[in-house]
């Protein structure tokens, strides 16, 4: 096999940055450089170092006030400390738009009467649309988003978010999370895109783009923050901010490339991982840090860590001897922005370093200038307030469609024996479990809080999947009977009893609201009283349908065989009740692919894109490649044929690419939507080549009998792996090209 | 921090590979190195390629005719072929060691009529005694002999392992296994001497050294091959012969330093892992076998692939388009002997390829050298067969005993409430279990074949734990009833009926035999029908003593809470039932130490010598670190007490070591044996430091009553871990010891 080594492959891929700069944003770009400079150059230190510096709402707040701000404090912060930017919320939770308004008004008045009457930059964990803002639309959480397989979808979405967080008066938001989980039992897998490279940065090129739009500083847009750059998402035990084990060539192949589609699409911060890649934390890494985000994918913004991780150099990690040379070492390897939070420690700490002469002012002007001009571009200078009432469609029925129509395309059926969904509509249907009624099962974490507690009473309007039954089915179709919480058996006996009337059995099962620590597990097998409902109720030989509302795939491999139907809701927001009794109903024909592989055994973790040696033949039992069901799988009420699979070339030289083409054909009687799925496998390579990897897709839409061809492109980074070099490079060889049931083989050379 | 860089650490720790020879053997290597010269000089390619090929007796032997070989396969295997090596056994099972020298001395004689006579080097996986003979002495497993943390007695098991092997006629033991296991559902677990480096590598110093002694051609001893170079153990997922990812700094620190052991302590030969270490086979790593190996550690034997490894290049890892490109990277990244084993295909390959010049000569020379150097060193040319009725100590009541001590030493105590154990004599006890009545859960794979499934057939003279305890208690006294196998329930009702006659239960829960793909499994919780038989017994309010007999942890934590005392006995080996019941009767005072850490739950493997993010203080419940029992721990029925820790220094200098001394006294009421752990913590460092780390050990005895201090010794080794430029380096700082309850601290400077 002879290589060719793309040796700029990344670089390559971010060539075209600036896309959607005009030659009058290059002289606005010019207009921000010099206007930074000229900051710069009148700023004292601790003017500069205040910049650096993110602290929490709390800090500013007065005490037992309803979440009103200090007025000591917030003047202590801007005037003595000239911070640059708060985040979080008052009282921990979300605040009205015409709230926020309020609060940020007195901020930015209190920055007006500074010397260099700097505006603060407010960042906020808007994730699945405004979410720390009373009454916005909220979307589902990104693994739904994933499993819609519809970027415009998901742009759409951020478009949505960043309007209604501007409403708020917030130019910035710490999104899209870019990790990719490699152990399904971490408390974020939720938030990421799921398993797959290429499905993951098509859909964060869609998110940064959604929320930045062509011109950051218009006033529907937002300042994007990729998170967390990198390897966050790899921790070997599955526990929150435990440590990833993780080579560099493995890390380069399938986390960088999704940070690198960030960088691409122009994001304008990055967060870092609070964890660590192989001893050594993120935060305390100049290679990963300075070499390789600013350095190799070229990001030009700033970097700003995540909750107190600089301190937690010191008292966690233990790389730093000290707090002060925690702080040394986070600046010098690349941190921009610290997110203390929750005091001015980091502040001293880093005056006192640059005037020993332990951190250079060179280091200093650099992180203050990428902060300044990411201030500039959001337009926080000409105009640091917006008026909320000129937002006037927050929270809008246009937006809640919207939200309602991406929940309806990411909820996915993963099961549906003898057809039978759709229900029929005048039928009795027991719904139970503990997510049937609640709220926080929709929505998760960062849902007007942190941990997403609230859920209920402040999505109040909205309906949970009970609600949503009930309100289309009509109460007295609807029984209801809780059964079991998530720890705990309530009325398993009635509830079996109850289903005995009932034509159906919905059983919602999976998991409430939770994120980081708190959403720790150390055993992926669904609670134990969710498995005695599931089996209690599957001796009734009436149909069930399993709805599956959860964040990470909880194994239910005991009782999955009696299941009738599975749905997977993921976390779908506050529309995704709705959407769920649509599709059931068969008002809407589903066409979700989930964006993982969803296992059979807690000890049995592989990907979709295994090695050959994970799953081979004739290898049965528990020694078998065996997911309950695997990435890319769902499931429609119409049929899909494929034919006619064509390449344009079956015999390639390294820099070509292939048109491949395939008909699709709606055998069914009823319209739907399709995920056309190309995969590749290099047969042989000096890596182990992977099974197959998905390299292209494309979602259309089919009346009965319609056949559309859709042609997707093998291009060169297609046919690429990084070797033991850490290069980017194809081999000659042959591959074999998969859509569907469907392949061919071309070859290189 | 400063820094010194120990650059060449390893090598360092290699000066005295050449310790235990004298200048005789000076002049037997001269010897030896000459007649080597002398060999190469006249073989033609086809001799020097026979020799790198290694077949199973399976190539050589007759269809159906009880094992024996086939004269025509045999002459032509080593007549056309030239064949260096053969392994494994007649009829798939283990033969009486008077059969083993029929065969060996057929063999011998066809190789004398060759052109070179060189004879043929019979290798066998005798891991726990030469198990593949009948009537041999099987010791513990591994595991089991890491939990006796005497290396002593480790080194004399071996020595009678390699009695019992050349008794064998046999002069090479694919043994010991220095594999870290990083995930305990893997099938191999028990294989290995647990989760740490440095009790692995002093398990391992002492097993090579028991195997090979002084002088490796005399009759008693036998050729070393440490297992399986590297990372075998650190699949991903737990499945057998699944991927490694694992850096080169991490793979560097813990797995390197247990091989590199093995390389000091002088082992013969070395056999390669199956696996792949970040996308690289390990069979196709020149950089891990010829840099590393060969180079580094100074390794001068020859090297082992296992089975159908260099085949698997191109079938399974895909890194060769065809078997014979597989053969030319396996050969140019340094294998020296092919574990074809079922064919000639490497030997036809290999032939071409040297004609082809695509294999130099000097890498078939250097190759042909190593292996005919093991030959002439374990004194095959001498004296190719032995005599076995010289061997009158084979399976003697001598070695019986010395298995029984190291059986009676490796099982642990865990739990013993209320100081239940031991028991009364005179009582009634019920065994019940499927592991309480077959030598099957004493000795799993590795014992007469390769699952081990004979061992009750083969060991029919031996006993199993149900047996012992008749023996004993007298067979009135013991109640049976097999309750459940390990995959169905049996008699349950009937067993806790019986249970009521019983004034104790012993639970004998666990596994029975599997190695490899076999042993795979999904979910790494004990069997549910052993879970049904615990919770129902446990409802009786009798005291139950359960007794794990298993090769990795299956989760119990369902219904330890319900057991009195627990009593973990690993694989024991042949005289496993007999030390067991000494233990729990009281007449052997248990002093086993579990090498690993036993978990709670499926999904929260955490290792002991983890890192602070894993376990912080005041995290609580799912997010804390919990194991069942930590990695060290282990009761007696006495009592032990530590005083007057006390370090020779607390200031040092780099290169300086601490002796650290410690009183221990026996405060119970009878004689005892202790593990002395001594634990270092870096309390700050480049690399995130681990809590604590294992650095130094001493079992001793004590009386009531009487105290011994106990020295060991702090080096520049204890302190030093790998930094990221893979460089061994020792930080200034200040360093935590802990023995037991006790601590100090240490300052280098």
């Amino acid at each position: 096999m002879k290589k060719a080594i793309l040796l700029i492959f990344i670089p390559l891929l971010l060539t075209s940055c600036q896309r959607t700069e005009s030659q009058t944003s290059n002289n606005a770009n010019q207009e921000i450089e010099q206007k930074v400079d000229s900051l710069l150059s009148v700023m004292t230190l601790e003017e500069k170092v205040g910049q650096m510096t993110q602290i929490t709402y709390m800090v500013v707040e007065k005490q037992n006030a309803k979440g009103a701000l200090d007025k000591d404090k917030l003047k202590e912060a801007i005037q003595k400390y000239h911070i640059g930017s708060i985040l979080n919320v008052p009282e921990g939770t979300a605040p009205t738009r015409e709230r926020w308004q309020e609060i940020l008004e007195e901020i930015q008045t209190e920055t007006n009467k500074s010397n260099l009457k700097i505006p603060v930059l407010f960042g906020i964990d808007a994730i699945h649309g405004s979410s720390y803002t009373q009454g916005a639309t909220l979307f589902p959480q990104q693994i739904g988003m994933a499993a819609t397989w519809n970027p415009e979808l998901i742009k759409r979405g951020a478009q949505i978010s960043a309007y209604e967080t501007r409403a708020s008066n917030i130019p910035w938001v710490f999104s899209p999370d870019l990790d990719l989980p490699r152990n399904p039992t971490w408390s974020r897998f939720w938030e990421t895109f799921g398993e797959d490279t290429y499905l993951s940065s098509q859909m964060a090129t869609a998110m940064v783009e959604g929320f930045q739009g062509d011109d950051i500083s218009a006033p529907n847009n937002v300042a994007a923050c990729v998170k967390h750059f990198l390897g966050y998402g790899s921790t070997t035990t599955g526990k929150d901010r435990t440590p990833s084990i993780i080579p560099e060539r493995v890390l380069r192949q399938y986390d960088l490339p999704i940070h690198a589609a960030g960088a691409k699409a122009g994001a304008k911060t990055f967060m870092i991982s609070s964890g660590e890649i192989n001893g050594t934390p993120v935060h305390a890494s100049k290679k990963l840090l300075t070499d390789v985000l600013k350095g190799e994918l070229g990001f030009e913004g700033f970097v700003v860590s995540d909750w107190e991780d600089i301190i937690y150099l010191h008292n966690r990690h233990k790389v730093a001897a000290t707090p002060k040379e925690a702080v040394k070492i986070g600046v010098m390897a690349g941190i921009d922005m610290s997110m203390v939070p929750n005091d001015f420690s980091f502040f001293n700490y880093l005056v006192e370093l640059v005037n020993e002469g332990e951190v250079p002012m060179s280091r200093i002007d650099d992180a203050v200038s990428r902060i300044l001009k990411v201030k500039l571009e959001v337009g926080l200078f000409e105009k640091p307030t917006w008026n909320t009432n000129d937002y006037s469609k927050f929270g809008s029925d246009e937006f809640i469609q919207e939200a309602y129509n991406t929940a309806a395309e990411s909820i996915t059926l993963l099961k549906n024996n003898d057809g039978l969904l759709p229900i029929l509509k005048d039928a009795k249907i027991l719904v139970t479990g503990p997510t049937a009624n609640t709220m926080k099962s929709l929505n998760s974490g960062w849902t007007y809080n942190w941990q997403g507690e609230n859920a209920d009473k402040f999505a109040a309007d909205k309906m949970t999947i009970l609600e949503a039954f009930q309100d289309k089915l009509g109460t007295n179709n609807v029984l209801y009977s809780e059964g079991v919480s998530l720890t705990e058996e309530i009325n398993i006996e009635k509830t079996v009893s109850l289903a005995k009337n009932a034509d159906y059995i919905l059983l919602c099962l999976g998991e409430q609201n939770y994120t980081e620590t708190p959403g720790d597990i150390s055993d992926l097998e669904i609670t134990e009283p969710q498995i005695a409902l599931a089996k209690a109720l599957s001796k009734l030989n009436k149909p069930i349908i399993l709805v599956l509302a959860e964040g990470r795939p909880r194994i239910i491999s005991k009782f999955e065989s009696e299941m009738d139907a599975v749905v997977h809701a993921y976390y779908p927001g506050n529309e995704g009740g709705r959407a769920l009794v649509d599709i059931i109903t068969g008002d809407v024909n589903p066409s979700g692919k989930i964006p993982f592989n969803y296992p059979r055994y807690t000890n049995a973790l592989t990907k979709y894109n295994r090695k050959y040696t994970e799953s081979r033949e004739g290898v049965t039992g528990h020694n078998a490649y065996n997911p309950q069901w695997e990435f890319g799988h769902g499931l429609s009420y119409t049929t899909f044929e494929y034919s006619n699979l064509k390449l344009s070339s079956t015999e390639i030289k390294k820099g070509d690419t292939i048109d491949v083409s395939i008909d699709v054909t709606n055998t069914g009687s009823r319209e739907g939507k399709e995920v056309v799925q190309l995969y590749l496998n290099d047969l042989f390579a000096s890596i182990t080549p992977e099974v197959k990897k998905l390299v292209g897709f494309e979602k259309i839409s089919l009346n009965p009998n319609e056949t559309k061809t859709v042609t997707l492109k093998i291009t060169e980074e297609s046919m690429s792996f990084v070797d033991n070099n850490l290069d980017w490079v194809s081999q000659d060889g042959t591959f074999k090209v998969m859509i569907a049931d469907k392949e061919m083989e071309f070859e290189l050379n």
